[in-house]
């Protein structure tokens, strides 16, 4: 398999992208297209390995910034590492791709130049969120699809679930709906429509019903599904809460000599506790819906998370999750 | 001025509402109707105070839970604590009315039996969240109009800007639409639309564009508009991710002897964060669109928290915050 790399995107690259997919090519034994500046990536390819095996360079000498429009970009920036990498799939050069770079941009280029799956109307973007028992939940949508249908979601639920089973290998992925209320007759018209299409669903869905956002993080479903408005303000509402909770707590802690040092003991337990919510440990946002596997990394991706996301890449398109999510979309 | 307490609703109910109660008469001059089990209640009394002066009870054998249908409660349940004190203010017995019982009934309650100010389509739900700076901001709506127009947000707008001037003496609010992005053309249709009405709006509001829910926490804004559904999503999502991260912290600082006692030394610490986090410092959750002030207490108040939303209400009657509203409401 060979994987279309935006050597170029995210706060870290194009370092620790490099890094990133030099230690996934050596692991997973595979094919690698960085897309990028080639002077600089040469540079760090030659400090971080003995050989070039299996790694393509496309020069890039543009990149797609977050402030920049993201439909714009893509048809503008034909020089980005990103446009050139979603190239390099769309001409069959490559498989898959994984880009750390704007969400937005990666959803536009996956859906304009990758295409839609048969039958999916709208491509969505699925977040791992990790929770306190050790799991994770992937909510989908998390941002793509701020106006929805009931179809979408239901298409959602049917993409999460073969996502979830294919790739992160849960067998029976316990799906439920992002709601202000348990009850059926709970929330809005497009959570009440949604409700009914999951329950009567002719598809094999395992839909235990609505769940109330503040036990998403309880570990009580596999699968959250949710329009990508409310799913992009859950997500962003976790991390404001996580970030000006340690935030206050550390100014607490900081403000007298006892509590200080009370601060230093307790310093391994702050450590096992951020590990549960390291992201980097899950890999990165998958782009479900379109023809290739298309993986979001965090912006914040160190190499650890891209080597990740490039092996989240490489099992999604083994696993065939896109022929499995046609087929699923035929019959619904 | 004289308000009618629903004695029954709340966890910790009669006990703490009318302790809560007695306090307030005290303190701020006031009187009461207390509507709930009249044996209950003067049990209650006779134990916390020396006289009756200014307190009149009504009987009321039936209650209002949680499980109960809102609607269909306040219709059938007419011997219920909160349908007796929503009566009291029907009939102009009482000005005002607290309850710590079930929000969708106080809600349902408020609109068909107290009614709403001419010009207000939608009653909404005003939540105030505590920050980290020590502030707080109003979420509203946070439950009621779970499918919203723009034209609802923009009078949420007109009337939190009303309430924070006149009950919390905030003199020019920053009043934020929460969205996904904060540039003009990010979100949904009604957040595009809504951020167009406030924007060439002719009344004078502070508005300040778009928030992203992760910088509500951080102070940014006084107010916070958004419909029901987003409202209830943002606020179950801040106090589930409160509760999971304290919950998760306790946890490994409890694994070990060493970091055992560092949790015993950042003990006043974490005092000290909480107090922050109190909601009961802030007192309740305004319904405003009603001609009478409505305040929803924390179904968990103990007597202090019902103490101070007694208060609200007094502030909110006094400083006419009804008639402000319907003035506003007339020229937008």
């Amino acid at each position: 398999m060979k994987i279309a790399i935006d050597a170029m995107g995210g706060d870290n690259a194009p370092e620790a992208v490099i890094i990133g997919s030099i230690q996934a090519r050596d692991e997973y034994n595979l094919s690698l297209v960085l897309c990028g500046k080639e002077i600089e990536i040469k540079r760090i390819l030659e400090k971080n390995t003995s050989n070039f095996n299996n790694i393509e360079i496309i020069n890039a000498e543009d990149i797609i910034s977050n402030d920049d429009k993201p439909v714009l970009a893509i048809r503008r920036k034909k020089e980005s590492s990103m446009v050139k990498a979603l190239y390099a799939v769309k001409e069959g050069n490559a498989d898959a791709i994984v880009s750390a770079g704007s969400t937005g941009a990666l959803l536009s280029g996956g859906t304009l130049l990758i295409g839609r799956i048969k039958g999916i109307e709208r491509p969505a973007i699925g977040s791992l969120i990790p929770n306190m028992s050790g799991g994770f939940c992937l909510l989908i949508d998390s941002g793509a699809n701020v106006d929805s249908k009931p179809e979408f979601l239901y298409d959602f639920a049917i993409m999460g679930d073969i996502y979830l089973k294919r790739v992160m290998n849960i067998k029976s992925p316990r799906i439920a709906l992002a709601n202000i209320g348990v009850e059926k007759s709970k929330g809005n018209k497009l959570t009440v429509e949604t409700y009914n299409m999951l329950v009567n669903s002719q598809l094999k869905l395992n839909f235990i019903g609505n769940i109330e956002a503040r036990d998403i993080l309880k570990g009580e479903a596999d699968i959250v599904i949710c329009d990508g408005f409310t799913g992009n303000m859950i997500l962003k509402t976790m991390e404001g809460t996580v970030l000006e909770i340690m935030k206050g707590l550390k100014e607490e802690i900081m403000s007298s000599m006892k509590t200080k040092l009370g601060g230093i003991l307790i310093k391994p337990a702050l450590k096992n506790f951020k590990r549960k919510f390291d992201y980097s440990e899950h890999g990165g946002a998958p782009l479900l819906g379109v023809k290739a596997p298309v993986i979001k990394a965090h912006g914040s991706s160190d190499a650890k998370a891209i080597k990740n996301a490039i092996r989240q890449a490489k099992i999604c398109g083994e696993s065939n999750v896109n022929e499995l999510i046609e087929e699923s979309i035929m019959r619904r």
